[in-house]
């Protein structure tokens, strides 16, 4: 399958997936068997680069990984990335996407994201098409299951034979960083979020409430007032914000199967929420559907 | 009235009120009629005072509108402030607030805050208190009318036989200062917020829906995906944000008495989503709210 994959490169060697965020990279050495040989990350995310720069960042890559070819995922496809990929939309599956490669170099391919247009509102994801697909192909996740990933912009997505059907963005984790950074709750929001028993609540609270933007200053005035204590505060924010994300999650879909995919310290939370609306859920890591997703389409290149 | 007023004043020659917040206060020079004589606005509000600084600071105050004796209200009377003044309950009308004024100094007296418990809920208002029982005083607004009072904490309060019966605030203003300044959609909400076509539409939408964490990163896929302009970005987040806090503040009352009080550029805005609501509403200007409400405050002094 290697000889097939590209212009000029040596793909019975193996080559080099790189998932490229915003904010960091992690990149892997994957041999022709589909494993992963080597691995690192840092903090050199796309926002991190000039315009001019993602040459010498590729090159980087290489030094520690090898002169292998590139299958690059994420916002690396942006326009504010190396060269950008457009939207493939929906339905999506592992074969669209390897359809729609882009070339940012001889030996570098960018990975599309996944565009959503419905009747009353557009969606976009970059990046977590691969994990979620990856699921999928490796039998992790059924063809039809509800998939959260949560993250600065957690998604949810449809999924349909095996497709991406249609998908959600909630910008739950970028809600809760700009209130512990900037707002007025700053000083209540310094401790660690926990599934604990306050989480659980405040989640039960969002999930039969539609009221978020008050429920938020209430967290202050609950302090105040002495009805809560300030040591909850972060748990209990955290539980308003991904109970309202859970409630709009679920909305949309009559699907039993229920999977959470990305960091353990997130989908744990995800996973205490999704159980107080009463739903099953099993959890995954992302790394995981990350690499079966990339050596998909690595095999379908042709 | 004046001679009553307090223990070493010298009420007759009047006295001076301030409305004094976070980032910035309001003196005015208040003559035995009511009427004010000389006012002035500046940028130090309470968070840019040292905790010792505040004599210095009500000096200042007397510099520019003579020696008389002071009635402060807002975060000046909160745990940030010169000195705290504990929150008055609800229901808490005109007697209620100048039976617990909180004496700083000999001639500095702090209004207090509202308080607001209920069920399942706690608020705490600091400022507002004195312009919505001024205008029930003043004739401006009934008895029994429900009153929204837009800034960065925004306030719907119930009133009931000219008493504030209950409130809750909604965090409006402060989240879409935190989304134009450091959020994802920083470099979209650059434009001035109108209330036009593209507003009304955004208040609708929120109006019927409740899906305000998804709806916010829908503004960006929506520009991605050429759906909208990026010049009407800002206006369309405002009516998301505005149109969520109207449905939340209109969920709580049944009352057709609906009074938009505070600074025209933000009552113009709540008026415009309140009537694609279906509902009449009726703006007001703040400032001569407090003044009648501080007024108000000083008569029942003894």
């Amino acid at each position: 399958m290697f000889l097939a994959m590209a212009k000029h490169m040596k793909w019975a060697e193996g080559f080099i997936a790189v998932d490229w965020g915003t904010t960091n990279r992690r990149a892997y050495r994957i041999d022709s068997s589909g494993a992963c040989q080597d691995e690192f990350e840092d903090s050199n995310g796309v926002l991190s680069i000039a315009p001019t720069g993602f040459g010498d960042a590729v090159g980087q890559i290489r030094e520690r990984l090898g002169a292998h070819p590139m299958l690059l995922a994420g916002m690396i496809g942006s326009n504010r990335g190396w060269k950008e990929a457009p939207y493939v939309p929906c339905p999506a599956g592992l074969d669209d996407l390897a359809g729609k490669l882009v070339w940012a170099g001889d030996q570098e391919a960018i990975v599309p994201g996944v565009s959503y247009v419905g009747d009353t509102r557009a969606d976009v994801m970059r990046g977590e098409e691969v994990q979620l697909l990856g699921a999928v192909a490796s039998k992790l996740v059924g063809p039809d299951a509800l998939v959260c990933h949560p993250g600065t912009h957690n998604k949810w997505a449809q999924l349909g034979g095996g497709a991406i059907r249609s998908f959600r963005t909630i910008m739950t984790g970028e809600l809760f960083s700009l209130l512990k950074d900037h707002s007025i709750l700053s000083d209540l929001l310094t401790g660690e979020v926990e599934a604990n028993d306050t989480f659980r609540s405040a989640a039960r609270y969002a999930l039969r409430n539609d009221t978020l933007p008050a429920d938020l200053f209430a967290v202050r005035a609950r302090v105040l007032l002495g009805q809560a204590e300030k040591k909850d505060a972060a748990s209990y924010t955290s539980g308003l914000l991904i109970g309202t994300d859970v409630r709009i999650g679920l909305s949309q879909s009559p699907t039993d199967e229920i999977v959470v995919i990305g960091r353990p310290d997130l989908t744990r939370l995800y996973a205490a929420a999704i159980a107080e609306a009463g739903k099953a859920v099993t959890e995954l890591g992302g790394e995981k559907c990350f690499l079966s997703g990339i050596f998909e389409i690595a095999k379908r290149m042709s």
